[in-house]
C-alpha cells in the first residue's frame, strides 16, 4: 500500500500544547502498553506498519514539520514538502508526483491519501487496504471511505451511495448539513465523508498535467508558490463520475479539540498532576516541571506548557482559538531536527534558553549581528567550533561568543547547555548561516 | 500606641503563592489607588501609621520572615525574632521583653497584640487605639476585642460579656462551637474573639517571670528553644479575672483561604490572565510570565507561580493543605534581604537560577564544597570578589568559580545574573560563609 498522510497546519485549538510551530499531531498524548507515550503521527504510523509492514508512507507537510517527523518517525518515512500552503489539490498532486518521480512508484499502483490525525483502531487501516485493493481493480477512478454515522453530526460532509452494499457507486455528495438535514441524509443511507481518497497514481498525475503546466515533481515543487489554492474535492472529486465508496463502521474519532482529545486519552493525568476525589471528568496535561493541583472541578481540562496555561470547561474548549490568536506568542519551546530548546527567561536586553542537542547532532554554523552569547555546558560531551577554532567541551565549560563570531556545537553524547543571549535587539531573525571552512 | 503584630507560619493554604518560606502576609494581592499592589503586612502597617503615625510597630516572627519584612516595610519596623516556634505565650512574652529591654518602652505603657493578617478598614485600628486607652486606665489587666458576629460561625471562639455596653467585663469564654451552639451564644450577646490582647507591659513581664526563669530579653531569647509550648489564652487569659472586652462592629475578614482572599481582591485578574465572557466568579492570580486562559468556568480560582499551579473550586480551596503537604516541594522562588532568586532549571548534576540583587546589596561572602558555579551578568553594574580579587562587572561578564572558591557580588545598580551550579551533590546546605578579608 502506498499511503500519503496529509499533515495539516498549526492547530491553535490545542493551545498551549500546539502552536505556530508545534502541531497537535506531534504531541505525545497516548499511553502505550510499555508506559511510554506516543503522538498521533506515531500512533498512525505504527498502525499502518502493523497492518501492512511493506507500506510506503509519505507525509505531505510543510517545512516546519520536517524536524518533528524525523525525530518521531525516523528517516524511513517519505516527506513531500510543500514549500507553502496551497490547499489539498496542489498538496496531493505534489505528493503524487513525489511518489512517481522520487520514490519511483509504478503509475498503475494505487495511492491512499488520508488525514494524519484520525484516532482509530487497526481495523481502519485494514479498511484502507481494502480501498487500495478496490482501486487496483479499476472499476472507478476514485474510491472513498464512508464512515457509518453514529449521530446526525453537523461537522462532516456526507456521501450518499447508490446502495447499501459494502462497496457502492457514489450517488451524490452533501456539504456539512444542519442536524435535522443530517437525519434525512442518514435515513437515505448516507455516510460521513472520511476525507480519504484512493486512486491510481497515473490518474492524479494526468489531472495535474491538465490543470497545471509542469514537467515533473521537481518542476512542480519549484513553481509551487504560483499554484492556485484549490481543494481536491473541488478540483477532482466533484468533476469525476466514476467514484465508489466503501463503508467503514469501526472506531473513528476526530481529535481536533481538547474536548474530543481528552475523550481518547487513556488516563486523566499526563505529567505532574493531582486531583481531589471530588473532581469528575477532569483531565490534566502538564508539560511543566511543577505540580498542578485540581480541586472540586467538573468537566474541565487543564493544560500547562512553557507557552501558557489553559483551564477550560470541556465544551467551551472548542472556542479557544480567537483568544489564543490574541496572545503575543513568543515561541517558548521547540523541537528541532538536532534536539530542542526552551526559553527560560526574557529580559529587555537578554534572553536565557536551555538547549538540548541530540547525540551526533550539530547546530548550523552561524553568527549573530546584534547579540553576544554565552554557553554554559551542563551535561554531555561535545565539540565547539568558534571562528574556526575547535574545542572539546563537557559539563562546566563556558564558551563566550561576541556578535559576529561564527559558532556551532556538535553533541558527541546528548549535550545540554544554558545559552545566555545579550544585546539590544535580540531576534530569531538575527542569524547568518555559514558553511564550515574546516 | 505600642503594637505587636503576630506574624504566623508558612500557610500552605494559599499554595502555590505561599509556601514554607513565603507566607501569605507578604504576597501582593491588594491593588492600591496608584495601581501598585501591596501585601497584607504592608496594608496593615500603612493603616496603623495612618491612624497613629507615632505607633511603635513590632513584628513577632521567625527568622525566615526577616528579609521579607525589611523588603516590604523598610528598616523602621521592630522585629522580635523567635528563634523557633513555641506558641503564642512565649512569642508574646519575648516580644514584650523586646519592647521593655530593647525598645526601652515604659513598663506602665500599654501594648496591643494583634494578628498580622486581618483584612479590615481603618476603623479597626481606631478601635485598637480605644483598647489601648482603655488598658491605660488600669480598670482591668487585659482588654480584648470582641467582634460583633454577622453569622453563627464555627471558625471563631466566642466571648460572652457581662453587658451590651461598648466596654464590658468578660463573663466567660467559649471554644469554637457548632453553628447551633453559636446561635445560642449570639442570643446571649456573645462576640467573636478577635485574637487581640491589650495589657500594660509590666503585666506580661511579671507573668513571664512567674512562669519562666530568666533575667531579661537577651536571656529569654537565649533559652527560647527550651520553653514550653503554651498558648497565651491558656497561660494568661484563662487564669485572669480582671478582663474587659470592647466591641467592634466594623469590617473584619480573615483571609486564610483562596475563597476568602479572592472575595477581598479588587480585580478578578492579577498578572497575565484572560477569561471568556461566560466565566463567572473566577479569579486568576498568575505570577508566571506566560498567559493563563480561563474558558467557561464558574466559582473557580486559578493561581500559578514558579512553585506550581492550583485550579480549584472556591469552596474546595479550603482543603488544599493535605495535598500540598504531599508535594516534594523544592523552593523555586524566594525573596531575600538582598533581592530574590528563581529556579529556572534542575537537572541531575546542575541547577540554573536567576538572581536579582537590589541596588547596594551584596550576597554573603561564601563558598561551596561540592559544586562549581558560573555567573553570567545579564543587567546592571556590580562588583565581584572572588578569592579576595575584586572586579567590576556588567551585562555580558562571565565569572567562573570552582568548588571551594570564596565569592560574593555587590550590586552597584540593580543587578541580574544567571547562575549555573554544577556538581554531583547540589544542596542549599552546601554553603560556608566567611568574613570579607579586605
Amino acid at each position: 500500500m502506498n499511503i500519503v498522510l496529509l499533515s495539516g497546519g498549526s492547530g491553535k485549538r490545542l493551545w498551549p500544547l500546539s502552536n505556530d510551530i508545534r502541531s497537535k499531531q506531534f504531541i505525545k498524548f497516548f499511553k502505550q502498553e510499555d508506559g511510554s507515550y506516543e503522538s498521533m503521527v506515531q500512533r498512525v504510523y505504527r498502525q499502518i506498519k502493523k497492518v501492512d509492514s511493506d507500506a510506503t508512507v509519505t507525509i505531505a507537510t510543510s517545512k516546519t514539520q520536517i524536524s518533528a517527523i524525523h525525530n518521531q518517525l525516523g528517516d524511513e518515512v517519505g516527506i513531500s514538502v510543500e514549500p507553502c500552503r496551497r490547499d489539498t489539490f496542489p498538496a496531493i498532486a505534489l505528493a503524487t508526483c513525489y511518489l512517481a518521480d522520487v520514490m519511483k512508484v509504478d503509475p498503475e499502483e494505487s495511492v491512499v491519501v488520508c488525514p494524519v490525525d484520525p484516532y482509530v483502531d487497526d481495523a481502519y487501516f485494514e479498511a484502507l487496504k481494502g480501498l487500495s485493493d478496490q482501486a487496483d481493480k479499476g472499476e472507478a477512478n476514485l474510491v472513498l471511505m464512508g464512515i457509518e454515522p453514529t449521530y446526525p453530526s453537523e461537522k462532516y460532509g456526507y456521501i450518499i451511495p447508490e446502495s447499501a452494499e459494502q462497496t457502492a457507486s457514489v450517488k451524490t455528495f452533501k456539504e456539512k448539513p444542519t442536524a435535522a438535514v443530517a437525519e434525512e441524509y442518514i435515513a437515505q443511507g448516507a455516510l460521513w465523508n472520511g476525507g480519504v481518497f484512493v486512486y491510481k497514481l497515473k490518474y492524479v498525475i494526468e489531472i495535474a498535467h491538465k490543470l497545471i503546466d509542469f514537467t515533473d515533481y521537481y518542476d512542480l515543487f519549484a513553481k509551487y508558490d504560483s499554484l492556485q489554492k484549490i481543494s481536491f474535492d473541488y478540483a477532482v472529486v466533484e468533476k469525476e463520475d466514476k467514484i465508489q465508496v466503501q463503508r467503514f463502521s469501526g472506531e473513528w474519532k476526530d481529535l481536533g479539540t481538547w474536548n474530543t482529545l481528552t475523550e481518547a486519552m487513556e488516563e486523566s493525568v499526563i505529567g505532574n498532576g493531582t486531583m481531589s476525589e471530588d473532581c469528575s471528568n477532569v483531565h490534566i496535561v502538564n508539560e511543566m516541571d511543577v505540580p498542578v493541583l485540581a480541586m472540586g472541578l467538573h468537566d474541565v481540562v487543564i493544560s500547562a506548557s512553557p507557552e501558557g496555561i489553559l483551564v477550560s470547561d470541556k465544551e467551551q474548549s472548542s472556542y479557544i482559538k480567537p483568544f489564543v490568536d490574541n496572545f503575543e506568542q513568543q515561541i517558548m519551546f521547540a523541537e528541532k531536527s538536532w534536539g530542542s530548546f526552551k526559553v527560560m527567561d526574557v529580559e529587555d536586553k537578554s534572553m536565557t534558553i536551555k538547549v538540548t542537542l541530540n547525540e551526533g547532532h550539530s547546530m548550523n554554523y552561524h553568527s549573530h549581528k546584534h547579540r553576544d552569547e554565552v554557553w554554559v555546558v551542563i551535561s554531555g560531551e561535545g565539540k565547539t567550533i568558534v571562528d574556526g577554532m575547535e574545542q572539546n567541551v563537557s559539563a562546566g565549560d563556558v564558551i563566550t561568543m561576541s556578535a559576529g563570531c561564527r559558532h556551532t556545537i556538535t553533541a558527541i553524547s546528548e549535550l545540554k547547555l544554558i545559552e545566555v543571549q545579550l544585546g539590544d535587539a535580540i531576534s530569531v531573525e538575527d542569524k547568518q548561516k555559514f558553511e564550515l571552512e574546516l
